[in-house]
């Protein structure tokens, strides 16, 4: 429970996969809730997601007419439609300190704060990783008139909830995450569209490979770690591995994945023998208890992020 | 301990980092080794590092002159060198059912057989993932005139080790994970040297983000998860996701990293202070010991891989 101090009234915009992911975690640190979703049976979803999620937690209040100090909005992904919404919000919340921080998944809001007439400057990105009740990372992406007051605030609001902030300092499409991940996916899609490793290769490859690494040290800290002892392992490091590197992009590049609808249906027809193979309960069962697992046996070791 | 039947005598071909990795793991698993490397203290080094790994481990014996069943190459990465070595180690081996196995991290076995009178059938890679004694990860990489009957004594070599063999079908510079990696390492520079994010920034976003799933499951599966309950997830998540993930490709395939000089020293400027806030021999203890449980937790995981 947070103290009182630090507890929170938050308005959850939308209690789709990310919005009810949003609302458990938030309920579990002992803020307040107050959630808005116009799609019909959406508060007995909701009620239903977190009991399965964290029997023990207490249920979600809807509290009408409060006047929230946070408000986590995930809307569609869509322009207009956040446009619309974070102006309405703007206008209705006065206190300029309330901050407005958007799930998008990859649209910026300096595309999306053009109908703020009150204080577009609290409104950023505040981006989870699915599934965020779990997953740590979040991503803090002001546009250029977000205050640095609303910047450390939701970097502070964040921890406080047990997560990773991580600031992306200009405003890119995908963020983080999801570039390196579509940059792994582009690769992944390309291989096996071209009959060099089936589906379960190129998983086995990641989950037995470079994804065990990376669940514990990122790309940096593993190129630092490949450099040798010396002063500067990483210049080592990409002086040295830098020319193969290039050269296997090269080759990605010139046999990039060209998203025709032809080949996309041609990628799902090779997936789906792996696909039905599956016992795709049991693995979303491992995943979730893998991961808090993972993060549990991270947490004693300080050296990792 | 391998029962006799399966005990193999194995031929390791230099001891850097790869090779001393390998004969640590060939001889836990109770294979005789011998071991050739010209350097300098070569076998010092090789003792010296089995004994840190596993200080119960028995000692590796060098044999003269034994008839090995199994050939681990790891020499430097050059396919000249590779060329004359293999040529010589196919001539001196007259036993045809020896395999012959590269480390090679990316130059497929077609350029480096044409000194090979004897029987080339016999030579593929099995490629490891550093460090080899820890990662389960190995690709197997046959050229086009591998036999078959190699392909499958490999898969089932690598296995008997407790390693997940896995099958690249054609042969592809930097293979399956190498080209995963590359394409991962070209965004995290690309973002880095643009100053959308620092190398801890993005390091945070991978190992708080999609390395903690990609350590359970593939990009694969990892769609499917995303792909709802239908009778199709993957098609469903590459229909309606498909045109986010190619925005965001776009926008890197423009905006990628360059590889001019001038570029890798800014890089280089731009990761040195978060390289030098590190206890590197800290985070590879961590590193190391997290790789260990990692592996161990998803053993009673069945419905991962």
């Amino acid at each position: 429970m947070a103290t009182n101090t630090q507890r929170k009234t938050i308005l959850v915009i939308g209690t789709g996969v990310i919005g009810s992911s949003w609302t458990t975690i938030f309920l579990a640190k002992g803020h307040k809730v107050i959630v808005s979703d116009p799609a019909p049976g959406a508060r007995e979803k909701l009620d239903q997601f977190i009991q399965s999620e964290w029997p023990r937690m207490k249920r979600v209040g809807i509290v009408e007419n409060a006047d929230p100090n946070w408000v986590q909005e995930n809307a569609p992904e869509r322009p207009n439609f956040k446009t619309d919404l974070i102006g309405k919000l703007d206008t209705l919340l006065p206190n300029k300190n309330t901050i407005i921080a958007s799930s998008s998944s990859g649209i910026p809001s300096s595309q999306f704060i053009s109908k703020c007439k009150n204080a577009s400057s609290r409104v950023l990105i505040g981006r989870p990783f699915n599934p965020p009740h779990l997953i740590t990372l979040v991503e803090i992406v002001p546009h250029q008139d977000t205050s640095s007051d609303s910047i450390n605030r939701a970097i502070e609001f964040y921890k406080s909830l047990g997560k990773c902030p991580v600031l992306v300092k200009k405003e890119v499409p995908g963020f983080l995450a999801n570039r390196l991940q579509a940059a792994v996916l582009a690769e992944a899609y390309s291989l096996v569209s071209r009959g060099v490793a089936s589906a379960e290769g190129v998983d086995t490859a990641m989950s037995t490979g470079p994804g065990l690494r990376w669940a514990l040290a990122g790309p940096y800290m593993t190129n630092v770690l490949g450099g040798g002892a010396g002063e500067d392992p990483f210049g080592h490091f990409i002086k040295h591995l830098g020319p193969a590197i290039e050269g296997w992009k090269k080759d990605m590049d010139e046999k990039k994945f060209d998203w025709q609808e032809t080949d996309v249906d041609g990628l799902i027809e090779k997936v789906k023998p792996f696909v039905d193979a599956k016992d795709r309960e049991g693995v979303r069962r491992d995943m979730g208890d893998g991961l808090i697992e993972l993060l549990e046996m991270k947490k004693g070791k300080n050296n990792l992020v």
